[in-house]
């Protein structure tokens, strides 16, 4: 299983600008995001005289390991049962990884499909993904401001809806907030992007849509890009948020809030819609 | 958007017979483990006399507002824009949600295949999931065994190689554990099944699999599969397990360890790995 090239630097972490706001104050500061980037892992495969390609998935992930992350991949789909049947594995381009099989290896593209890891196009890859995401959402308007004691408040609001997290101590949560700072709806999942997309559409037929949108764990691009898609222009996470959830957010023109807890949180785009 | 028959009931939460391991001793008792299930969204979509059926996905979810969570997928993925476009919508089955959509609405399943939502066949969905995981992961012998200290000490050793963590305070780890506690591969990543899938991945090559597996958050089904398909006796986990999760281990023979802190941990399947 050689592997002939190193993989080209990509950024597992990147510095950005923001505002912290503490006891202490507002404070501008450089912060460290967690890298997450598209990686597309290519297979060729097939008879020496009948070589294919297939992508195998178009997975977000954090820059580094990706030949590993394409070996385990393998693995634990099922497709690689030895490591003679990876002839080869290389990262050919910073967010590729290609990986040739052995000839004996088949690919079942129909079971792959299944189970949901082939794409048969690469949707997400490269450096036009925020272009086209961005493409499908209208840039915000400007509006509406909230207080930092807005912020402030909202994790034990949240915390005193989650009847399945104090039951079982194991699910994220999303809730839209009015203005006037309570939670209008708030639903629970095992999965985050479940929760934001069960509480979009709990909300659908009554409408409009959340003005603040706050959810328990972190802000990933999946979930700053579902908020994107129905105009949301506050976005507020207990956690931290990605690198590229920030550079969405940005373009957009949604403010986007991380950490945020009864003491502090952080501004990590379009600071001007909250107040002290 | 009528929705003309109310979902069944399933369960957003299931209780399990566990043991839980703390200062206080080792105390058998039930435990109430959130609840995770394939759920199937059905299109009906196209003209009056050519109406036609597509998946839009499956996706593991917690069991409860069904309709929601379609509805917002509809809406985050761009096909609805209106609630006008929705005609019916209804959870058909405990498991599957139909919705039927107005002719107006096109379905591009080139471009929802591109972005991952169009699976073509339910390959994870309804009674069947489990058993079609559990034919293709090999049962679990007997053994290794581990001490209740083994497991205590995982997380502060976890803590002290997960460098990207303590830089972003965003990172999923999963780290493989020899049989004397020690530590002999971490991976680091913004998704947790890349982390699990990196992990594997850089000990292919050398081989054999984990015997132990930790990860720093959840025990979801898709990881507790993953460790499956490789045949990891003991898979450990800094958080809550899911119900699903659960199911599988007890059938493949693995066993599940959840909320391993210094002070305590709960095991959920094969206790007999575990001694005091």
């Amino acid at each position: 299983m050689p592997n002939p090239s190193p993989p080209p630097a990509a950024a597992a972490w990147r510095d950005f600008d923001i505002v912290e706001v503490s006891a202490a104050g507002w404070r501008a500061r450089p912060d460290a995001l967690v890298g997450e980037e598209p990686l597309l892992i290519e297979l060729r495969h097939g008879p020496p005289r009948d070589r294919r390609r297939t992508p195998l998935a178009v997975t977000l992930r954090t820059p580094g390991d990706d030949t590993d992350l394409a070996t385990g991949m393998l693995v634990t789909e099922g497709i690689v049962k030895s490591p003679r049947e990876i002839l080869a594995i290389a990262a050919v381009e910073a967010n590729v990884v290609r990986v040739d099989l052995h000839p004996d290896v088949v690919i079942d593209e129909a079971r792959l499909r299944r189970h949901g890891v082939v794409s048969s196009a690469c949707g997400l890859c490269g450096k036009t993904s925020l272009d086209a995401i961005e493409a499908e959402c209208a840039t915000l308007p400007a509006g509406p401001t909230v207080a930092a004691g807005f912020l402030h408040a909202l994790p034990a609001k949240l915390r005193a809806r989650q009847e399945l997290f104090r039951r079982t101590g194991a699910l994220h949560a999303a809730a839209s907030v009015g203005l006037d700072g309570e939670l209008v709806i708030a639903r629970e999942d095992v999965g985050r992007h479940n929760a934001v997309d069960k509480l979009l559409g709990a909300g659908f037929a009554a409408g409009p849509y959340p003005r603040v949108l706050f959810v328990s764990g972190r802000a990933g691009l999946e979930l700053v890009q579902k908020a994107a898609v129905v105009g949301v222009p506050i976005f507020a996470a207990v956690g931290a948020p990605s690198s590229l959830a920030v550079e969405l957010a940005r373009r957009v023109g949604m403010t986007l809030v991380g950490f945020v807890s009864a003491e502090r949180f952080n501004l990590y785009s379009h600071p001007e819609r909250v107040l002290p």
